[in-house]
């Protein structure tokens, strides 16, 4: 970072947009958890119960903060090549992070209506915009190299563009196989996570 | 931020009151979405509709968002330049963090009360009060210039003077807007962020 | 903070600390914010009286939001000259981040029982308790001056702990004032910001 | 940090991961106190005797609050002494955040049922998972010291080791003892908290 500074001197460090990045994904984070709350009942309601009742909004839960925590895993990972910023990669970042704070939104839906298919298309649909304003980003950092540390310009865009284009087209596949079945978006999402790890995983950080 | 240090040693370096007017943004920016939950309603309720009634409430969320956004970035683009700081500065900024941290409640009222100019009033006065206290910080920056890093004295100021006069007169209109129709005030507000964006996005950036 | 960590290279450097304390801090200033919701009302209520209604909470929460940000321009003030730290530094900071994470708690019981002199006195004790940690931490430097920067070891800390002498000293006075009128302890809440800028503010960053 | 950033030239620097695990510990710590509420009751009811009521869950919050502090301190120990990462060291601090976040579900629900021995054994399982999630991320780190400073390998590794597996002990027989009574439960969660602080408080940042 200290060498970026130099050769970019003319233009600021993106130090204080990172900041408030990760702000608002450990805060998004950990208000995912906030719907987890146990169902209100009568004082002799029976706790085993209730606690087997929230086992689908845990797993709901479980899933929104895998897709949230990859999501940061991979603006880590394109970020730590980013030296310095303009005002449109500001406002860029500030879109992705729109869909950023929505999660919790999208993600109490379908932990109050995990049956609905229309519900996991609200979560899916989420995720995808969130791919969409990240490959936006991707792209234009793609144009303006300039604002990209030296060495590593070029390949990893093209990575991460690759990783992009394989999670934004399956989400889009999770919104109409929803219809045929609500377990299908699921297990697309569950087996989205370690796909994504194994296959993405030493690339981007290797 | 190295040379700064060095040139104004005696006072202390701004980092640790930035970290904490970012935490409150980030915070605050994701608390806006607390509000967006879905009615609560009836087992045999249709999920469809009720995400449709939830459309006016999202399109507040969005607005507040840019706004909240939009004033990060205008404090970001003057505190870029700041050097150090005194304690008249950290109390006008922590006053600024009082209007923002007001934000998610006077974008709950419209949400609520989507159709009452008087609950679109609360968020535009909440937006006006941000902008003069922010002005103030400003001016006061204008009149402490030892407190800025040298070569963008005096320019800089005069440009965000300029855009919170604007934005504050913009605000201070659509508060008696309203009143003829609420949808003048949501008008004025959507306009608002492409416009400032155009307007100042390369000048507060450039 | 260059110089301190190499006069001090022994033990680490609190940026990690001051980091979970700011956060805790953002968050805290943000979450009180929470409390100020509309009074749940039927669909024709009046607007202008549920706003109204909001008035004494908003208030308390502004009282309690100046008293959080003063807080933390005491820590501010007392950190920024601490180099390095040990375990019982963390320890009795963890300790003052307890407190600082009640005063949500607290405000929100004046603000639904604004006129019970118990619920004034369980905000006071919040601060006292705060108070009453913060000055330990500060005993705790003052008897352990390695972990200061050099040249303000001593002065500093007495002025600190006179400053936290008389807040707690008033704020134990709010307890039983609260007894005789609610009002009273309310004047000394409000009293107690203005003065406490102006007589410590010059002090604790001249 | 300088220092190890020149060894280790080739991986990055773990600042952001760090940043991300303290904001999550931050607003972890803060959002438990969401459930210390006055219970809802009639406008005459007696605020004596609702905060008495909170008294169960108001000690259940320090108790889990105490916790994910003296687990953030354990983090903050190991960390300072990570030089840079990896992947997979990623992936096992998100899984330790995952568990970080659902404390203030877990402890919501000893807050309602302190009396159920399920409910405590929900608290002890989440930690029990906590800890062995951070055991697995020593392990990790214990296999690959290339990502550690220099002076500090293997020694401090062991000493973590060492305390997990107590801790984790402990928190394994917290939930069978829970069955006998709730209160034994109680009593190993605040012994705990002293003793580890007596027994590593020393070693871990000495």
């Amino acid at each position: 970072m200290t060498t970026s500074q130099n050769t970019h001197a003319a233009l600021p460090d993106p130090g204080r947009l990172i900041a408030l990045i990760d702000g608002v994904f450990a805060v998004a984070m950990t208000l995912l958890v906030l719907d987890l709350k146990l169902p209100p009942q009568t004082q002799g309601g029976d706790l085993a119960r209730a606690l087997l009742q929230m086992l689908p909004a845990l797993l709901v839960y479980v899933i929104a903060f895998a897709s949230v925590a990859g999501y940061w895993m991979l603006h880590h990972s394109l970020f730590r090549h980013v030296a310095c910023w303009d005002g449109r990669l500001v406002l860029l970042s500030l879109v992705n992070l729109l869909f950023v704070t929505l999660f919790p939104v999208t993600a109490n839906i379908v932990g109050t209506y995990p049956q609905e298919p229309l519900a996991t298309a609200c979560l899916s649909a989420n995720s995808l915009l969130y791919c969409l304003s990240a490959g936006a980003t991707w792209s234009y950092l793609a144009a303006h190299r300039h604002l990209l540390v030296e060495e590593t310009r070029g390949r990893l865009l093209r990575q991460n563009a690759r990783v992009m284009v394989l999670v934004a087209a399956g989400l889009a596949l999770a919104i109409p196989l929803a219809f045929l079945s609500v377990y299908l978006a699921y297990a697309l999402w569950i087996m989205g996570v370690p796909v994504a790890a194994a296959v993405f995983g030493r690339e981007m950080f290797g």
